[in-house]
């Protein structure tokens, strides 16, 4: 259903919907819809709620800052098990284009914590822009989940108590050797990596990742920046989840 | 050396440089050393040529736009083989950005060719701003290999004349089922790696492309923007390099 135009219904505006059930987009959605994509009461549109859920709707009415839909058919998709990034919190402009990457490759979650070399104070809950940022990343890109956010403002104490929860833990380096480098086969099915701020983890911070059972990988001999090294730690799972599905496919 | 401040000596300001040979840095960079850095006579900084010379060097004086400084060592690096990134050319802002990653995770190439879908006109050749901002991303990452720049103003013709140059020429798809997934046993010692631009490639230009050579395969299920389409294949040909590297020291 990618080609069709999206918009962006959080689940609690859904109610029950099936088919026949009416919804109703507001305020930017609505004015997306409307006054960009110029559609009118008989338009067939795409929502979708960023929790695997998405449908067909036929606009109903439109007005300034509303408009009404009718389901035709709503489906709920499983969340596909995959990869959970950790990411020491900055304030770095790049953080936007870094969530929207991760609809893109599909991770499940993005937490935000709090590391000793930190730029900025992480909030204490995510903030609405980010999950606002990732909605139009999904409308572009047809993606049916957004990831999970989470903050820790409690740094890696709060990292370690996350750690049991996970298949698979994963604490990549750059330019220290010795260290195998990380590959497909690393990603489990519910793995979290684990990943300092611009400048790097503290050693304190790193020992501490390490004794809750963080298992240090490579990502080379490059030198690398923040945002770099999410993205390609997003990519090989990406790679490493379609190679999974692939498997099972066939 | 990569901690050392680093300075971009384009490879025609180096003469013969040896220990004790006299170099001059000038403009931007003169300033960035002196006023932003603040170095000053009897400092060591590191200078690099992108194509893979580097050197430490003593700061000997500095003025407005001019820093004299003489060579204490100078290295030369062999060029590690690995990806030519063929990009369909376009106008979008994220290009610096590509071009900065591109350094980042160590590309043989970057060619950007003029696809019926491109928006706007490739130059007739690479422009000074592209040199430039993989120069400032050198510095911070430390590479001393740049990214050989190239244009085809002639699309999917220029592209299946560089063809035969390459080991191994890759295609790849999203959303297009029954293609192998692309692996990191793809990346050859010099593999050529076509991507369209943004709206994707037109079918005269895939099938011009597959008749060159150039073989499909697939990055998943997931519709990726131009940039991270570009960004994945950027940094599995990384890992695929540094696991080949790895190999080679065991």
């Amino acid at each position: 259903m990618a080609r069709l135009d999206s918009f962006y219904l959080p689940p609690q505006g859904w109610g029950q919907a099936g088919a026949g059930q009416g919804v109703e987009l507001q305020d930017a959605e609505a004015r997306h819809l409307s006054q960009v994509l110029r559609h009118g009461p008989g338009d067939t549109v795409r929502l979708f709620d960023g929790q695997g859920r998405e449908g067909l709707f036929r606009v109903e009415s439109v007005s300034r800052d509303r408009a009404g839909l009718t389901a035709l058919s709503v489906t709920t998709l499983p969340r596909p098990a995959g990869l959970t990034l950790a990411l020491g919190f900055n304030k770095a402009a790049r953080r936007d284009w870094l969530l929207e990457k991760a609809v893109e490759l599909g991770a499940t979650g993005i937490v935000f914590w709090q590391a000793k070399r930190s730029q900025g104070q992480v909030p204490d809950v995510p903030k609405q822009s980010w999950l606002d940022k990732m909605a139009q990343a999904a409308k572009q890109c047809g993606a049916v989940w957004l990831p999970d956010l989470a903050v820790l403002p409690d740094g890696a104490s709060g990292l370690a108590r996350l750690a049991p929860g996970f298949s698979a833990r994963l604490l990549p380096w750059e330019v220290r050797d010795g260290l195998p480098l990380l590959g497909q086969g690393d990603f489990k099915e519910d793995t979290i990596l684990a990943l300092g701020p611009e400048g790097g983890m503290d050693q304190s911070e790193a020992a501490r990742l390490s004794d809750s059972g963080f298992r240090a990988v490579s990502l080379g001999r490059s030198l690398l920046r923040w945002e770099t090294a999410a993205l390609l730690c997003l990519g090989l799972a990406h790679m490493a989840r379609e190679t999974a599905a692939a498997g099972a496919l066939s």
